[in-house]
């Protein structure tokens, strides 16, 4: 329904480099475009990943000239002969894989990081909001264009409004413009920006750190901070206080405070 | 009551500029406070603004060497003879109609975006943080003085408090110090700092630019944002959902996919 | 329990400097742990100097080279031939103090300074986080390194998610790094660096500069604008205005008011 030609090319390259999992977006041709097939893919190789020992971050990066376009225009668009109602039911189906898709990514307990080797717009933009962390080629530039086709890009600014101060996150969205990677640090979008030829080398450097860290203290203290975020900060410290002190009794704590003490290398358990 | 010399000229000038409202404080020998008078002015003129649809940007500047210094404090300070229990009625009523103004602001469906072409202090400063965007002169500096007078700027913090990071709001706050354009421009208060002779020019510009796009989508857009980033995550996604899904059912939307594809200029509907 | 060698001197140094008090950690071997001593001093010191109208502004400091190391890791590890519920009541209480201790500085009615002197981590770092305001050397340095021992710093992430955007509060979380004091003042930790020589004088004038103020303004103020920051903004306003009215209606308000139009210094009621 939504590419010219058939492509029987996966939705996603998915390869492991020791314990890093690098999920590339391989749509090329088509600005790796977050089209249902695509959030499927993505979708389903994130929970795949979620209960793999042998995964501890997941690196989401594209292929070609684009990071991600954000979605697929044509497949948003009405179809040959739909009814208006029918539309809205395809078009609302779509939305709520994407939004499932970016809050599996805040839900997820391993790390996510983008590795944004070239331009995010809209949804893509959204994605890299979506991640722990982000690290861009300095040539990547980043946009929220709704406005200019006569919307707004309402959803993609859950995921941006979360990361940025709201006079950046409403300049984003009220223009459309494109803004430089080093602008997306400036703001918070991103957290370093490399020269193109690094990003993969530094972001692979980045991940390899983070899954060198214990699992288990990473999958408790990432769902804590995303969720004690939100609260008001009593609330937020009872719970992050009872968070943590499940994490210190963990076998990895023990494991964790022995080396240290030992000055010699922890030995951490499985993810 | 409040100013020594009765004075009729307008509180506000108000020039369109294409869809383009500039609404511009017009006391400057008393530094354009916002006075009972003035807050009056400037919701009316806003509300107007919100039903025209020849409105698609509101822009708010001010006349003279100041942008604006907040409350007028002959207005706030006890009057002749005033009861203190009357006193206190009287500022309640100022200060609920400087919320309402500055709420507003925030509630329009139209863009607002301050053209700070001077120094901005107290209520002067919360009307910047208020605005979806700021351009400010390099020479307009911003403050937060209540604490020289014995108070503290506690209403201008609401808004500034949900533009800025907590430690540059108390810095404001505590000190009641002045804070340069670029300072403000670093801590997240204004988007840009450009040559006090080329901030009109340049506010022009970006008000021009949007609105050149959508009105009916920065309307959906622009209330959606102020309300999903007060919400809880997933709540936020499945709300701003429903808006998109609504935003891009509707006219501009199909408009502006048909001229993207078509390589055109989309003609939208009113605002 | 906690230490090799009991150590008789106190936990806190406390020295008055006009109206400041200054609160400096005295474990500078132990890297200034907020062991439970330490952190029954520092409540202990901040709770008499609330109600001391003497002290209009506390700064905490460390002495030695480290401004201070977090938890007192001996104190939190298993001691000898302790069960392990019993060893989690124990932690817990440790871990309840602490946030008891960072939520009285969020609440004391007196403006909290850090002069960060040196390296803050971990829960030293969540200190850094909890002050109103903070001075840094420029050669100090700030990590949450709870990953590195199979952990996360879950708690210090309560203070530090509500300074940093998120993006900069989950790379210090993930990696464990040490961020310099450059990149603590750009991502908000901080409100400013300067040379290490510089720190304590430049954080003696910032805190002599907010004791001339009025005292009970900031304890209005303050107490306002963390209460109102976690609100919906309507409700925001509201709280807001009456917290301003009753500011504005007090004393030192209306000898404010009257100094700045007679233009002399005005002269505050007690703290």
């Amino acid at each position: 329904m939504t590419t010219a030609e058939p492509n029987s090319d996966p939705y996603l390259l998915e390869d492991m480099s020791g314990h890093v999992l690098w999920l590339t977006l391989n749509r090329p041709k088509q600005r790796n475009p977050l089209s249902s097939g695509m959030l499927a893919a993505l979708t389903d190789a994130i929970d795949r990943a979620n209960k793999s020992a042998d995964v501890r971050v997941i690196v989401i990066t594209g292929s070609g000239p684009v990071f991600s376009a954000g979605h697929d225009l044509r497949e948003m668009a009405p179809q040959e002969g739909e009814e208006a109602a029918a539309r809205e039911a395809r078009v609302r189906q779509i939305l709520e894989a994407c939004a499932r898709m970016m809050l599996g990514i805040v839900h997820s307990p391993k790390a996510l990081v983008a590795c944004v080797q070239a331009t995010a717009t809209a949804a893509g933009c959204q994605l890299v909001s979506a991640c722990d962390l982000a690290i861009a080629s300095e040539r990547a530039q980043f946009c929220t264009p709704g406005v200019n086709i006569g919307t707004f890009c309402t959803t993609p600014l859950v995921g941006i409004g979360r990361n940025l101060q709201r006079k950046h996150a409403m300049e984003l969205a009220l223009t459309g413009d494109m803004f430089s990677a080093e602008e997306a640090v400036r703001m918070g979008l991103v957290n370093r920006a490399v020269p193109e030829a690094d990003v993969r080398a530094a972001t692979e450097e980045l991940a390899q750190k983070i899954a060198s860290k214990s699992a288990l203290g990473i999958r408790s203290g990432k769902e804590a901070f995303y969720r004690q975020v939100e609260m008001p900060i009593e609330e937020a410290f009872a719970y992050a206080n009872e968070a943590m002190l499940d994490g210190m009794m963990c076998g990895d704590a023990e494991e964790g405070s022995r080396a240290f003490f030992e000055k010699r290398a922890p030995v951490w358990a499985d993810a």
